[in-house]
């Protein structure tokens, strides 16, 4: 065989060290990186699975974790201007499963697995410093929508809609409602979808702001 | 010199290529995880600093992406309840910086660095499906509350207040307000700290839920 000499043979073997060096560097680097993306896409994809749950008669577990979902409006239907009795008492905190808002951000339409919770809180006070009104009092109820084509297939526009109850304690799980209870009126009068986003301004900014505009 | 034999000294070589591969690659490791660490870190510690501006006069720029604050509650004043003017037309919309709102929770106080931001809304519709009371229509205004130590140590509880108005168009930057138009009325009315926690249940509920409680 016809070697080379010896100290040309070291140099090229030195020579290989850095390329390997930097490959291997590379790989670790593409490696944590590609966890880091996995994790991330991890994070935008979890809509409603990771949101809720469901026990083992599928009705839907009492959700927690919702007051730093994004916040979508709150209407107020007080009992004194429904008398006595407001059919939803009485501030209603909207909040909507952030991957789904960004997604109806993104779109300008509620993908499936959107989760909305509607959070009821008495009236408290109706007058302080800063004027006459109505003024939040305590948490009193907790209602929640949702749109799944695979597990409400047969529900209109794929909603389905829960009460955990109107007055503390609530439940700590509800069976989705019939639809004539709760769908029927939200396809008659809601404006976007099934949802009524006339009465929430931070939905139709968000829908203003899609790229599709 | 006494050189061992060249294939001794070609294994030895040999035997460090994996060496150096394997410090490479934690080194890089270690790297790209610190630099992860460091961004998690960053992230943690974005209280106002990140979340917002101030332009070379030190007056506060509007802050933007507050929508996607932790929400705290919502009050109503309207108009037609407060002769035609309400002080604070008419929902107010009330969001603290996430970072903040987790230390809140964690040990019940407002950290340094606090940013409240009250985004008012109009009354639209009075009536719908849900009953009566108040709907939200439009935006009209934006102010924001904020605590800092240093740059507001001079302030009573070191909180400074602004407005960028209660119409539309807003201002694009607003300075502190005199303690008498703010800080005075919060001071002696507000529940905790400068906070009026007894109109957000958010708030007492996230109190109620820290560790040392």
């Amino acid at each position: 065989m016809n070697h080379p000499p010896l100290k040309t043979r070291r140099f090229r073997l030195l020579l290989l060290v850095p390329g390997v060096i930097a490959i291997a560097a590379i790989a670790v680097s593409m490696n944590l990186q590609g966890q880091a993306v996995a994790a991330q896409n991890a994070k935008k994809k979890s809509h409603a699975s990771s949101l809720v749950q469901f026990n083992k008669d599928g009705e839907l577990v009492r959700p927690t974790g919702y007051r730093k979902w994004t916040y979508v409006g709150t209407p107020v239907t007080p009992n004194d201007m429904n008398g006595g009795n407001a059919p939803f008492p009485e501030f209603h905190s909207v909040y909507m499963s952030p991957d789904a808002f960004d997604h109806y951000e993104n779109t300008g339409d509620f993908p499936d697995g959107t989760v909305i919770v509607k959070e009821l809180v008495s009236v408290g006070d109706k007058e302080a410093t800063s004027g006459i009104g109505y003024f939040m009092g305590e948490f009193v109820g907790l209602e929640v929508s949702m749109k799944d084509k695979t597990r409400y297939k047969d529900k209109p526009g794929n909603w389905a809609y829960f009460s955990f109850g109107h007055k503390y304690p609530l439940k700590d799980h509800a069976k989705a409602q019939p639809a004539a209870s709760c769908n029927d009126c939200h396809d008659g009068s809601a404006d976007d979808d099934f949802v009524f986003t006339q009465y929430y301004p931070v939905l139709r900014a968000a829908k203003n702001s899609t790229k599709s505009n």
